[in-house]
């Protein structure tokens, strides 16, 4: 099974793939030709620095190596990144990407979905990562941290959305990292829109390193201290965040789903249970007819526990009818910036919901999530769901 | 609420929001200024013909004009859509895109699911309808098409899988349409690396129209015809398409899984079931121990019936042990044409399954879709879904 490797050009490196399919790929590979360096670089998506240092190839693995050719990580930081359309801002330490909604990201109203916005946070994060030349083999560890057996665990995460994007719809995410306390970090994103520069989103979250074997919190070693913290900015998203406890809640709860398996295709490359799908679990829980005339203005997610694929999960939830939430949560206090005043923000009526998403064990249940959800009501009158 | 309207450049059309959040929206159009026009210069990025021809205000819903600003379907053709990367090829009529695969794109094992390969497929057509001039304000639909009151449905679609594609590989999706009957549509699709080259995917699917009220097929109206025609390429993605009829199954099926109901969340912007949806309901009734082991291949789906919101839904699969079936499928034949001879095709034992999902009605079922799924081996030790 040999394996064959070649540069066609300067700048790409192109693999040939071994074992019972070879003859086809030698096959296909013929067809890396001029012509087609010439239409990646009239489109100017050739990579400055695409052909990878090339290791010795005796010593490794070669499933390995050609996943290294195929993901193309970049060793050393990286000021561009034409195919996604990333760059470094902030004096290079913060993360800038142009994305386009995508068909199938936004929901049967036009409008980009709550998961949608949450995978494109992830994305922009993995992807700031990527091109900062310290990613490892792993989901966002650096080298330093895969080199200690340690993975990147969220501990929370608040969202506030003031716009929707919709479909078609260019947007701008930026991100970065900060200091959060001695052992974490904080990373921040700010969604706007490309063409007005409006703000539809901002978003925070902190996060704690986990022993992948022991799966036992962890100081940030000294290494990884080097790594990262020349890329902490002190700045922030959310200017004020949630002070509010979240309350526990119990199997007194209004509505209560139970019962809730991990599937497959809801795991990530950690082999966990994925953020969206703790998200989809929550939300399902609120009535459809609710979920009919609102839209989510505000979320705050506060992890406890890691969710396995052979766990059984609860999805618990309480409405909060109190007013009061209007006058300290996001969305009344930027309306009185705006000079609408005390009455417009309880004129809206902002509901929010308590959520907790739970193993059932025999002996006892362990907590996943908890959540709270804030909301407002859609500017146009809900199509139902059920017709 | 009077909504102001200003060009910033001449390529940049900028909307300053009206009604309850004017002050804030107009606080922050301040931020596009000179430098946010540089960076997006500098990038690429900005449109040749971004600014739409503008309609009467007057006349003209405000929300309907927000939306055609923010979306920016452009009115002609357009040969390069930089923000997508895409381009129109193939004599200007073909489509081609290049897209890196997504960290949430992946499965546990960092290669892309097949639900999301599938999603680009559906991306990059749209794509194609929307730089070709073509795209009214529906999911795909033509001005055409608007004004008969017409919206696609899919008929048939046929994916073949030789390798999937990894998280962070950069690939290339072509994508065309051709004549298929007096009265349907064909649209091809192949994915590359963009690398090396290599075909990865090869998919095909016939299309038909539907009276968006009765729900009845339609005949093609000429003055569709006229539109679509121009674009029509005689090119086959897949040479030989599977001739084979796929049985329908009834209640003996070895797996059933029952009361399958949609959620919000899987509906698309024409209010109805989305296709990955479907392809989830399938898979998810073959048992885990065949996945994990197992890839696809090849699938074939046959669209029979619409699936709205309220369906309750049964899907049914039968394994097919028959070896014959590598003899006949594309795996093998293909492995024939490379040498490795019919005994490599026997040993690697493809098997495939037959799928069914029918509505559960009191009286009788419908169905709406008949599949059939090929599969070949993983080249690597499985690891257990459920640890």
């Amino acid at each position: 099974m040999a394996r064959l490797l070649r540069h066609v050009t300067i700048t790409v490196a192109v693999y040939i793939g071994g074992g019972e399919e070879s003859s086809k790929e030698k096959l296909n590979c013929v067809k890396v030709n001029g012509s087609k360096s010439f239409t990646a670089a009239k489109m100017g998506l050739l990579r400055q620095d695409h052909a990878m240092p090339m290791p010795c190839i005796g010593g490794v693995d070669e499933d390995v190596l050609e996943e290294h050719l195929r993901q193309n990580i970049p060793r050393r930081k990286q000021m561009v990144d034409p195919y996604r359309h990333g760059e470094m801002v902030e004096e290079g330490v913060g993360y800038r990407q142009t994305v386009v909604i995508r068909s199938y990201e936004v929901g049967a109203d036009k409008t980009a979905t709550i998961e949608s916005l949450l995978n494109l946070l992830q994305e922009t994060a993995l992807n700031h990562v990527w091109m900062s030349g310290l990613l490892s083999d792993g989901f966002g560890a650096t080298h330093g941290m895969m080199r200690n057996n340690l993975i990147w665990v969220v501990s929370r995460m608040q969202v506030q959305v003031d716009h929707f994007p919709i479909w078609g719809e260019v947007m701008e995410i930026d991100t970065w990292v900060g200091a959060s306390g001695k052992n974490g970090m904080r990373r921040d994103w700010l969604l706007r829109s490309q063409v007005t520069g409006t703000v539809f989103i901002r978003a925070t979250s902190t996060w704690v390193m986990m022993n992948k074997e022991t799966r036992r919190l962890s100081k940030m070693p000294d290494e990884v201290r080097a790594e990262i913290a020349p890329w902490f900015i002190e700045k922030h998203a959310i200017e004020e965040e949630s002070p509010e406890k979240i309350e526990k809640l119990d199997a007194n709860a209004r509505y209560v789903h139970s019962n809730l398996k991990p599937k497959r295709s809801d795991l990530d490359m950690n082999h966990h249970v994925n953020n969206v799908k703790y998200l989809r679990w929550m939300l399902e829980t609120i009535p459809d007819e609710f979920l009919e005339k609102h839209q989510l203005s505000d979320m705050v997610l506060e992890y406890r526990k890691e969710c396995g694929s052979s766990d059984v999960v609860q999805s618990l939830c309480e409405p909060q009818f109190n007013e009061n939430i209007g006058l300290n949560g996001h969305t009344a206090s930027s309306q009185i910036l705006q000079g609408n005043g005390l009455l417009g923000a309880i004129n809206q009526r902002p509901l929010s919901y308590t959520h907790l998403l739970q193993t059932k064990g025999e002996s006892k249940n362990e907590e996943i999530v908890r959540a709270r959800t804030t909301w407002r009501e859609k500017k146009h009158g809900a199509k139902p769901f059920h017709s």
